[in-house]
């Protein structure tokens, strides 16, 4: 699988931990391999190592990054900057093309916060909507991750880690591995 | 197009207000028709009645109901009920079956916070999970509403409202309707 790099900017430690949290851990359930973030929130990085550690694969945090040498670092490597913003190209018209870009370079998906400087417009290959109304960068990091792979990010195997849920029609099963 | 309701469960204000928000804002934008709280916290509902007045659409949001007499009135008039958990049936294997019950009869749409109460596992027609894996409660709807409208809960109108994004490619523009 190509590599997907989340780079989440603008986190305010306090405030933002709950949704920079889902971010990361939308981020790995989905099949991405990293979070970079630009914030120096140490409690972010710990609670998903806590989640990865537990249910398995190796997905990684690390913070206080500066955007601008990731993002540069990225292009001139030869991989693709998609940046997520109610702004830009709604999903549906531009997804075909980043994905055949995503499968030869990998992709790094960037998620703001409430403001987002204005030189990533600028510096993103693509700036992509999903769906051009205001919602939340939870769903829309989910919705680009997963028509990105085509539908299958659903169905990642996540190997080692100690718990796994065995699927139930009515009820809770979690098994303890190995 | 059928009727999508959210049912919000477990929401403690304060420490969810701004989840419960994106639930919400996630709702609206793809395609729900409105939200049931079972807390009673008037400023979640009002942050989300903000953004449907500027945005355009009919979105609704009710507050302090309960759940088990909303869930009973649903079943009543033959609508479906989906509990979203990671315990449950892994979307991509029970999707196609829970889409054409959704175009008879209309769906209800059960998001949980912390703690679930137990009753729910069993008044829930189906238990559906987004992925087996821990991540967010705002991406396992994104990713639900996604695949039950087969991809397009991102070219929905919403007629009236004040404002409207022209999609730009590197910045951003709003309009003013009318």
């Amino acid at each position: 699988m190509s590599n997907i790099v989340i780079l989440r900017l603008g986190h305010r430690p306090e405030r933002d931990a709950r949704v920079t949290t889902h971010v990361g851990l939308t981020a790995r359930a989905l099949g991405g391999s990293g979070m970079l973030l630009t914030a120096d929130d140490r409690s972010v990085a710990e609670s998903i190592d806590r989640v990865a550690r537990a249910w398995g694969g190796d997905f990684w945090v690390r913070e206080g990054v500066s955007y601008r040498s990731e993002i540069r670092q990225w292009k001139a490597s030869g991989g693709v900057v998609v940046h997520l913003t109610m702004y830009g190209i709604n999903l549906p018209d531009c997804i075909d093309k980043i994905r055949s870009e995503f499968r030869a370079h990998g992709i790094m998906t960037i998620i703001g916060a409430e403001k987002v400087p204005g030189d990533i417009y600028g510096l993103a290959d693509y700036n992509v909507a999903v769906g051009n109304q205001p919602h939340s960068e939870i769903a829309a990091l989910a919705l680009f991750l997963d028509r990105l792979q085509d539908g299958k990010s659903l169905t990642h195997e996540f190997k080692g880690g100690e718990l796994e849920i065995i699927p139930e029609e009515h009820g809770k099963s979690v098994v303890r591995k190995g």
